[in-house]
């Protein structure tokens, strides 16, 4: 088996598959790419289990038939280092070699039967989404999502469906957000059924890479239960879903508020910024003190003092304090894209709820702290 | 006392003391910055009691007299995040306070009679030096220098001169770098004693730093024997010299070579670093063969297999076969800056010799590694 592939190609790809498999993995195929032929092409492979990734190489000469798994790390720092724009690799006589102007790479390869089999899904719910609104949908939830793969249920994004609607949800336990838009035309697909899925974080990210990287307006995601697959020929994505119970969100956005307070987000964001010099090593809490019109926030710490800012709001309702853990009200704030942002709260023991005005259904909701 | 200064001056003077203040002090009093009036104006000092620095805050307003200390990576904290142009410190009652736009911050402060006094040098030997001469030098020997300050006497740069001539060199023990050039007017400064001394890389980042935020043709240094000052009333710096025995780098330095190479410096660097590609992770060596006209490298690692590149070189003397540790020959092949390099070598036992074809007085040497 001999096949020439143009550098860029080769580094687009294998790094690529570098980004999938596993950092810690039981065995050492795990590490590995797959590269064989298929349909008279080369295509490559790589999986950590959940998420796999599979891609056509773009050879420009291919004679024989095989396959091999080389570690794709390795891979993808001899592709880097490449020094020409053509590569040659030759795999035979139980010896694989990467060619490139006056340079040779004798690479150590794995055995392609030891390598776990990656089942692409060809029957499935077709789901269509706008490409662009589902890259905002997913950056405005991702960033509260529990980045500890042990706490497993939380380690997740959920999906769910209601009619033409789509809401992603993510929680760490301490914050919550929620995005939902109608962008499902269920006259077109009359036989659309609503689904309830969890994608993980990890997974979340490659697929957000690879919508980034794509140009189409409109991408298409098959949905057979348990898998979630995307792409086409030359990429193509396959997500195992995870089976855990979500917790149920509906209990933690307050359904009644007694203080809703209007504000200027980029000014709240500078003052909350000016105030977690106080915290930011501690951990401490902000206290936020919203009285007619105003809101002052106050933070204390033994070894870093006493900050103390104050902004004009526009406040309905009861006069408050609560306090909270002010990284949380920043990565919220911060994640938010209109210029006024609307809280409500009930009372100083329950979560606030922060909406971008103009924009309904995004919700973040961040749990308070006890004051001190 | 209370004085008012700009946001930016405040977060530059801030950060420069940030820089300087130890990692891990033994008293608090050492993480602090000394603000204080002198001569009528608010003077910030900071040291690790071997770097000390002294700048003037360029306040727009002073009223008393006074001097505290606070943390001083704390000050460059709020100071970045100060939310007006303008800041107010009021220091009265046991209480110092900082005030910009609708914010107060109460800051935490320490006795400036536990700061550690800083003694500026006041006679001394005058040393100029063309500044963008000493910049370059600077920075071809201060990669080699050793990273840790167990090291003691490596973890310097050594300063010598002869006559007209600076000669800086760093040693890591495993590689030496030299830079040497005649800088000094000996006849305008008759009374010119030769010096040598050693500077550590802590200070000598900072030189380095102060030297390159300046736009003098000539930066002038006052040397006592044991101290190093130089900058101006806005902006001081005091370095305490290092009083360790260097290794005489001289014996380091071969005298013979039974081969020389010439060679192109970009494509040199880039087939070294395709090679090193299997070395990385285990730290092997890279085996250089220089036979006519040829440079072959060759490395190899159990698990990342085997790199072979070839290249055109212009050799005299005998032929031969080296082994070094690719890294340390990529660092000094990266800081050259002429497309030629001389390599030149007595035998495989013996360090190379690196120099920069039509810059002579930088010599780069590596220590080879045995071969396997």
């Amino acid at each position: 088996m001999r096949f020439s592939v143009l550098k860029q190609n080769l580094e687009y790809v294998a790094s690529k598959m570098a980004a999938i498999v596993s950092v810690k993995a039981i065995k050492p195929i795990l590490f590995g790419a797959l590269i064989e032929v298929e349909d008279g092409k080369i295509k490559v492979s790589a999986t950590d289990m959940e998420t796999s990734v599979k891609m056509s190489l773009g050879e420009s000469f291919l004679e024989g038939e095989g396959a091999f798994v080389v570690d794709a790390k390795l891979l993808e720092e001899v592709a880097r280092n490449t020094l020409s724009d053509q590569v040659h690799f030759t795999f035979e006589e139980n010896r694989l070699t990467y060619r490139a102007q006056n340079s040779n790479y004798d690479l150590p390869f794995m055995e392609p039967d030891d390598f776990p089999p990656i089942h692409f899904i060809e029957e499935g719910q077709s789901l269509s989404f706008p490409r662009t609104v589902l890259i905002e949908m997913i950056e405005d939830v991702l960033y509260t999502c529990a980045t500890d793969e042990m706490m497993k249920s939380l380690y997740c994004i959920l999906w769910e469906s209601e009619g033409k609607l789509l809401r992603l949800v993510g929680a760490d336990g301490f914050r919550l957000s929620l995005s939902e838009q109608d962008i499902f035309n269920t006259e077109a697909l009359p036989e659309f059924e609503d689904f309830r899925f969890l994608v993980s974080l990890k997974a979340m990210k490659e697929l957000l890479n690879y919508l980034k990287e794509i140009k189409d307006d409109v991408v298409t995601l098959v949905y057979d239960g348990k898998r979630l697959c995307l792409g086409n020929e030359s990429h193509r994505l396959l997500v195992r879903l995870m089976d855990y119970d979500y917790p149920d969100y509906r209990r933690v956005i307050p359904k009644t508020a007694k203080t809703k307070v209007v504000l200027d987000r980029e000014e709240f964001l500078k003052k909350l910024r000016f105030v977690y010099v106080t915290t930011r090593t501690s951990g401490e809490s902000v206290r936020f003190i919203f009285t007619d019109n105003e809101l002052q926030m106050l933070a204390r710490a033994s070894d870093r003092g006493e900050a103390d800012v104050e902004m004009a709001v526009q406040k309905e309702g009861n006069d408050l304090q609560i306090a909270f853990n002010p990284k949380f009200v920043i990565e919220s704030v911060q994640h938010a894209r209109q210029p006024k942002l609307e809280l409500s709260f009930l009372d100083e023991s329950s979560p606030m709820q922060i909406n971008e005005t103009d924009m309904p259904r995004t919700i973040n909701i961040i749990m308070p702290m006890r004051m001190i």
